[in-house]
């Protein structure tokens, strides 16, 4: 196997001197295996990974994962949109995001620098072109609307773009994941700055931690849930600590339900987005021993990438209802008359889209995309090819060997001229998926690296913090260890309903509460 | 020599698996030589020394001082004044000083925990007898004033408590070194808010980028210092890049100065205050295979401990002219009488106080110590033996082992009760200094880990950043390699006056300026 010859090089070199160092780094380079063939292998081979994911070889492969996707991006904040050397700024002023590279030099003769054309596409023409839906295209892989709102809900805790100062600067200072503040009254009853159109009435404004989550009932319910789960914790830490006082009980608990999203986005999100039979392990202890920064800083690159927009339906089917855009958006009533339950079946059950491929865009999210080209341009982003050697992939050379659609790639050659002109993000989107995959190459390899240093990265996975006491003692510290998206639902509703990030397959049934 | 076996065994434990490697950490343990009799070896042995810092062991001898200082403080933050048990706010919330140690619990039936007096001593009663200062005592390593505007232009960067919140919050919110965004007009010029009093004339108020740095003239003395070395720096890359803006050549001058004050601080200013022999070396690429993060939280523990006031002499002597403190304080216009030349030689002539021992503050600076007083009591910081049990130092048993002065022993005795009851602060003043130093075993072995700690973990520090293209290219880079004091000052001043750390020794008299 040829990932076991990378694993025993890494081994073999991390045991010698620099220049035995040196001279295995040449070794493996030689020897690496392209993506594709490691998703290939990461895809098949049951009876190999079912051998790996039972034994001690399960924590030798995640850190190796761990380290060579995480290498890919600095421990350091380096440049950001407005500048393209290395400055104190960049580093200090956390108002910015970083980026992974500089802007396109203002001096360039290009736009993208020095090739393809002198005018960039009219996004509108490539919203029409390339973006918007024709008809629904479900993801192959049987990602369901319960993990489109989870993603949702977890990526807007640390995006978020400030309006109007370019796409520079966010207002999530921390860079991180600051769950667990939630408490979802209505704004009549609790002065809270909530982002609602002026016909919500206020008692279905509900106020949450997140200004922009009254948007979906898909956010306000994991709002509750979570909002639920968190109380559900506090109960917990006050039956085991009966004088810690309520901030204590407060901030135990928010590092609990920290915990506990690494754990469920690490071993069900990625896990089910990766399609891998190598089964992913959260555990923080694996990186102990390594070269590895605490800290996590959100870059500008990761905010473009995730616009998964195309997981989005064209209506919602709730409880056997066709409900259109027109009476899901801002309208929190449906959360309250189906209730948490039949949401998160009905979420469960309906598929969302396929991320990438093109053309697969709801019309009412194409602003959001446009939107997106503003910023891109207004930010100088490099283009797709400069971020593929940057993620060690080889660029492209030709449209056509970027997708498989001939009308695409020709209609891409005809606006953008060059590959190496082609911007970032219809890179992202219009790239051949993987073979009954829910996007491409560049999404997973550049994905990854910034998801996996963001989710380990976070305080409490360092040696300081991973230790019983941080959650209020072994009770705590096992909830976080044993977290499962279907214990988050069913522990914190009346009745279990379906729920997976999964539409269902035969054997996913529901099961009666009583087997959580 | 203890040190080289510690060394081996440090070596050999550092290649073994875990199993032996806590096996050689026990066997470390065992031998590992007191901080007492390390501090001898480093300050005697002049001709083993001598081989060491000419030869490769001073990068291994140094590389272990880092790693070994820098364990001792935790990489992420934890505590904070409000928060006695892990959680997010103090990791998140940067207004925070962090804290090595909790304070003493609420609930505790004593001020200092479990031991001691009711009632902690009146601070005006402790000022009295263990503070002010009968007769001057210089310091024995001769340390001079122009240390100490340096230690108080350095250290009130990230040192900025806000006032009137307790002592636990700080307006330096990117807790590390911001130099270089300096310049000084006078308020009259430029809107900048800055502390004067009333009294003093607009044209005399000098704007200056640190709003307390017109307390004394040796602050804007060095502001105006690092100001024109700025200025200068900016000269020489605008020649090296005709092309940049005044942005970039800002911005590189700044990372340039960055690199010159940490490398001037660890090579002259803590070389001086060590006394070792050993000689310290400023290469940040030490650490580059180190587990080492980079990046800083400023320790309210830090900031008590660097209360350094003892240094202030009773009156200034500047030119043959004795300056009072009421003609000293707020009055730049000696600046611009005497020029920067007079004051740096003034300055490096003129002995500054011992810090330890006791009974060496000016009556006018009494007033921050009582004011120290009261923030560590709101604090609740935790007793000084707490302290040396966390920096791995042997707790004292009693105040005698504390201190060789029977009088101040016998009355820390009758004021505190319990050695175990001591306050952090005066624990350090009033401990017995080291044979002929500036001051004991628990500054030293306490401030170094955290002064180690914020002088590496700069960013630029980092691999991303410590390459030649960050600083402008070659020159800047060699710039920072080879920054010292003397170039400091008279690569910005008409004639190169005396200056040091050290008053003078035979051997220092001034070079001509050829010579630097």
């Amino acid at each position: 196997m040829l990932v076991n010859l990378l694993l025993l090089l890494e081994s073999m070199s991390s045991t010698g001197d620099s220049n035995s160092a040196e001279f295995w780094t040449k070794v493996r380079i030689l020897f690496k295996p392209s993506p594709a063939v490691v998703h290939f292998i990461l895809t098949n081979f049951h009876w190999f990974w079912g051998l790996v994911n039972n034994s001690l070889l399960q924590d030798i492969f995640m850190r190796f994962v761990l380290t060579v996707r995480i290498n890919l991006v600095p421990d350091i904040p380096t440049y950001n949109t407005k500048y393209g050397y290395l400055n104190w700024e960049s580093y200090y002023n956390i108002s910015y995001y970083t980026r992974l590279l500089p802007p396109v030099p203002e001096d360039c003769p290009l736009p993208m620098g020095t090739k393809g054309k002198a005018v960039l596409p009219d996004p509108d023409v490539l919203l029409e072109k390339f973006f918007k839906r024709r008809v629904f295209k479900p993801d192959p892989q049987g990602t369901n609307l319960m993990f489109a709102f989870m993603a949702q809900h977890f990526t807007h805790q640390f995006f978020k773009t400030r309006p109007g100062v370019g796409g520079g600067f966010t207002k999530a200072l921390g860079h991180g994941l600051i769950n667990g503040e939630m408490y979802p009254p209505t704004v009549s009853n609790v002065p809270v700055d909530m982002r609602y159109p002026p016909t919500i009435p206020p008692e279905h404004r509900l106020a949450i931690g997140n200004e922009l989550f009254g948007l979906v009932p898909g956010l306000s319910m994991y709002a509750t849930i979570w909002l639920r789960e968190h109380n559900r914790l506090c109960d917990i830490l006050k039956e085991e600590h009966p004088t810690w006082d309520d901030e204590q009980l407060f901030q135990t608990a928010r590092l609990i339900v920290i915990g506990e999203t690494i754990k469920i986005i690490i071993e069900e999100y990625v896990q089910h987005l990766s399609g891998y039979l190598f089964k992913l392990k959260f555990d923080p202890s694996l990186l102990f021993k390594e070269q590895f920064h605490y800290s996590n800083r959100i870059a500008v690159e990761f905010v473009h990438l995730y616009h998964w927009h195309s997981l989005m339906p064209d209506s919602f089917l709730i409880n056997g209802d066709d409900v259109p855009y027109s009476q899901f958006l801002h309208n929190n009533s449906l959360l309250i008359h189906y209730g948490v339950e039949k949401l998160v079946d009905s979420f469960s059950r309906q598929p969302a889209g396929q991320i990438g491929g093109g053309q697969n865009f709801n019309e009412h999210i194409l602003g959001v995309i446009k939107s997106l080209f503003r910023e891109s341009r207004a930010d100088r982003l490099r283009p797709f090819n400069e971020y593929r050697k940057k993620f060690d992939l080889k660029p492209y050379s030709s449209f056509s060997e970027l997708t498989d659609n001939v009308e695409i790639a020709r209609d891409l050659e005809e606006l953008y001229g060059d590959i190496d002109a082609l911007e970032f993000y219809p890179g992202l989107i219009l790239e051949k998926t993987h073979s009954n995959r829910i996007f491409g190459e560049s999404m997973v390899e550049m994905g990854s690296p910034f998801s996996l240093k963001g989710l380990f990265g976070n305080p409490i996975c360092s040696p300081e913090y991973w230790k019983p006491s941080t959650f209020g003692g072994e009770t705590g510290f096992n909830i976080v260890k044993t977290a499962t998206l279907r214990k988050l639902v069913c522990l914190n509703t009346k009745w279990c309903p379906y729920v997976s990030f999964n539409v269902p397959r035969d054997e996913d049934e529901p099961k009666p509460k009583n087997e959580l």
